[in-house]
């Protein structure tokens, strides 16, 4: 049994680490940390958990994660490059949920988080932790980045595309509409539910961090300089990712070849699935599940691909994916304790 | 492994026995039946089940579902009661999801459901499918009724205090409150998003179905009369059922005695969570999963008893508790298949 | 016009006294402030107001508050109590939308609210501003305590069968509901979106503020001694209000001669809708309008009444009724700026 | 007191503009059609409106619309077309709000609604009824095709960069989200609150009939060939509708010259508010308001200007908008009866 660590477990992508592990066959949770829950039974927290999870959260400093084989930091971003070198060093592995290491570039990250990274040395080795791009590189990894939830959704669905060299790479736009819980388990006027409810709006569209992170790695797949409008909206809904890209063809393709380009693509990837031709994947099909959903449309058959991809953004978008990660650095099958079906309705 | 069948897996408790049952370790889906979408791929109305379930509806005639070892019934009142006599003299189980079995009485059952019954003969024999109050009859039976999702919740919650004789059984309350779901996935203008969406009223208060239901259910544990005013409530929500009940004490009892006597009760019943006195159970906290969660209150140390019960209407108020029964009626342990934790938030 | 001041204008019952009395014949607001937003142009806050509110949030000690002709306090509690007697002895009439005049008792107001009363000599002059109960001494009021929200619903609703006798004073119940604006524009975990969305539960089921306050109030219109049971809950949705409410006959009374009754007490009362008997009142049906409705029922035809009662809680629940008030207190029709009609859907 | 008329008081736009009118102060209804509710009271279909609408639903056959100064058809596609001939030759103005006379090419028309066109002849004549780009056309009309939801929030974006020749008229996108009540009330189950509650969709990727119509129109403010993607998307909320929307510049122009030239061009437009500049607009600010508001951003400051509108599908987008023509068409002030103020939270 995988031992694990969990720092941080309060917020929502805690929770659901916990919802996961818990019913992991290959993974044991021993130890969760919160300094301002010290002593707390988790499942007092969240009574979901009662009976399943016996744990209480501790201090950081009544508990020693050196003991653990990997340690899962679901924390705000700045937490993660504090602990990781020394956990590093004792031979602990390191999945990051924040954004600390997601950035090979340090400038862009301080420019973007406002905060001094304080462990550069790392970056580099750090593994960006998208197993359907970079499956070799998580399953040796020491440290992983956990992708950014509307990274996933946008990497996955342009890099196809980019890969082939179909597209123009320096036009490409995700217009991106998140639930709620993507802002955090945190006591904010802004996401109340007299707020948030019954609303629609924008946010970020100016500037979003997650515009230089999803750049960065589709660069990694194409000469082209990549360039990206990204708008993220938030929609009243707790749970589920709906990314709608456009991308412009630069070349004559028919909507077969899509398809079977897509098809192919993530033939091996058992958290993909790509939808038929013309589909209209909605962000419940994937409710509590793994799953990342895509379908392509080509409106008026005009030379404009659509690019519509569903996840839910604290699985797929965050803590299943961080689980999938886990999974390949141990050796076990990248589907272990991830076969939950989506809630529907 | 058991064979199953399905009648009727177009609506909610359909989908919600084929999620359960595609991820159950003993049971394997051979059958669904369905007149409107015959040759349809389950998995095209519901993608939530893409690559996991690949059955397609048949049509009723075209599949023989005297080889299935159990079939549910997922259907409106009337159809199972068409059906069981056949599939029974063949050695098939039953289980309705609907009423037809659920009343004992031909008369009772036909002045509320406004139509004959076909089998009466078949009244008696079906147990009533409560496996906390009701285990080993459930263990032995060939024909399950499977309760209603209001009466579960009320049984659960007035049956330890009417059974040690502490209240007054001639004046119970249930104010309960169901998400939409319970009105099931049919076309109807009431429960369009627009029109229950941000709204709350209450339904049915002169009189309901799950009424007599639940009066004869009770009237087992106690020699008094039983009287209950049911007042049902449509909530904003998609799954999840809160039942409020008030019950006035008859015998001085203090409220350790109260919460020991609970706890004692269902020590056995691992779907059953009584939680500290004075708690106040989310519907969430049970979301997706079979459990359903009890807290006793005490206001004003006078003499009425609160008890609050709250469980997903779809799972252990409908499909959950169908599976359940399957797995007794199997020599199954209750929980196969049933140990998904909620999904929070 | 009367000159209108409002303390504490950053909360869900300010921007609705806003809304009002920018759309209100015959007042005109002058000065709005926040000790927190000092200079902040109110419209910046609730963008629904650009436009039609110009004014600016003032700090407390830069706005004469005595120039205005009544003061709205829609504060938290123990604000209002002290800077009301300066307000009145310079001639200004006071609202307050809070907790702080609303007990006649001191001590079972520092009881319930934890703060000791500054100003207990108020208590007795400040009129209880529930006008369908109260219209006279409002008309002549300095001081008036709006009521809360749930005891408006619980008031209207058992009113008349006290009045008349027909119930068991000893033991009423109210099975209360209410929309998440309820509980303010605070910055707090519990009522997040991700947290109330799709979720169902009560709280203070033990003890609640609005016992007290509701039992005092009835107490006026019986010799029986007045017992509550009340039990609020919340539901998924922003405004909205439900009483559902229990009540025993003790006397022999038909549902024509109890509709007739109710319909008589209410002739006079805009506000008040007395629905058909046995119908379901909808709170959608009042979202945004200063409008209550009641329906009667008595399941089985027993001894049980049942009233539901139906208001938008930030209208006549809070801000309506207080506008209602100030009409009555400076001698305008008490509809004045109170005629929306409710948003549906 | 202008006389009205409405076909089809049944949907959403029907209720809306009853409410509208009912506290329109130069409008007074006269009549009502409904085929399949005749003689039912409108208010017993929406108690909403109890004590303020006293007519009763008639029967197409029972009623002379002759009567009316103006009918407003709310109804489906192809109803209006077959009345509003005789109505117009009696002298009667006619607004509709569907879509029978809102593409002037008769072809296009009977493409994208699949019904064929049985009045022709008025094609010509309609005024599309989009006052802030066709004001004096409004005022001078007999017969108004009021736009649709969509094309109204996409017209006002993109208008200003057209006229002034800013961007490339053949890449425009619009990436548009709608409240769930305007699918309208029907039963069906796509839109049941089980099934569009806490989930997010695209719809009508590959082609939708607010493409042509839009593109039609802003045809006439460009020599350049118009092409546009557009994209709706559904969102769990009843009202608001939000397009986000990207257009690629082709001058040099700083970001203070286009908020000044949106400011100048709807400097006289009561309903349209520009926001300041990278401003996220909510759709609540406009809920149950006529009032449409719109932010401009420039991610990155690159050459893309991102485009946000949002506004109340039933009002602005469909029942307010009517209004507001009639307002013109009778020479009353746009903006009688449509001074509501959004409501919210």
């Amino acid at each position: 049994m995988i031992k694990v660590g969990i720092v941080g477990g309060t917020g929502y992508t805690g929770v659901e680490l916990l919802r996961l592990l818990a019913a992991h066959p290959g993974a044991e949770l021993t130890a969760i940390t919160s300094r301002k829950e010290d002593g707390l039974p988790v499942a007092d927290m969240f009574p979901s958990l009662r009976g399943r999870v016996n744990l209480a959260f501790s201090a950081p400093d009544k508990v020693d994660l050196k003991q653990c084989d990997v340690v899962f930091f679901a924390t705000p971003h700045g937490v993660a490059m504090a602990q990781a070198p020394e956990l590093l060093a004792a031979g602990v592995k390191v999945i990051d949920l924040a954004a600390d290491f997601r950035l090979k570039d340090q400038a862009t990250f301080e420019q973007w988080y406002k905060i001094p990274h304080t462990c550069p040395e790392l970056l580099e080795e750090a593994v960006y932790g998208l197993p359907e791009l970079n499956r070799d590189a998580v399953k040796g990894a020491r440290l992983i980045a956990n992708p950014g939830c509307y990274p996933t959704t946008m990497q996955l669905g342009f890099y196809p595309l980019l890969k082939h060299k179909l597209v123009d790479a320096g036009s490409l736009i995700a217009d991106s509409k998140s639930g709620v819980s993507g802002a955090g388990r945190k006591a904010e006027i802004g996401t109340l539910f007299s707020e948030a409810s019954d609303n629609f709006k924008a946010y970020g569209v100016s500037g979003h961090r997650h515009t230089p992170e999803t750049v960065a790695q589709l660069q990694r797949f194409t000469d082209q300089k990549v360039s990206l409008v990204f708008t993220p909206h938030l929609v009243p809904m707790i749970r589920g990712m709906h990314s709608t890209m456009y991308a412009r063809l630069s070349k004559q393709v028919s909507n077969d070849e899509l398809q079977e380009l897509f098809e192919n693509e993530y033939r091996g990837s058992a958290f993909v699935d790509v939808m038929p031709f013309g589909s209209h994947p909605e962000t419940r099909s994937t409710r509590g599940s793994n799953m990342l959903r895509l379908a392509l449309h080509r409106p008026g058959n005009g030379d404009m691909v659509v690019i519509l991809a569903v996840q839910d953004n604290l699985v797929k978008g965050a803590s299943g994916q961080a689980v999938q990660c886990m999974n390949l650095m141990f050796g076990l099958d990248e589907t272990t304790g991830l076969t939950q079906l989506a809630l529907l309705p």
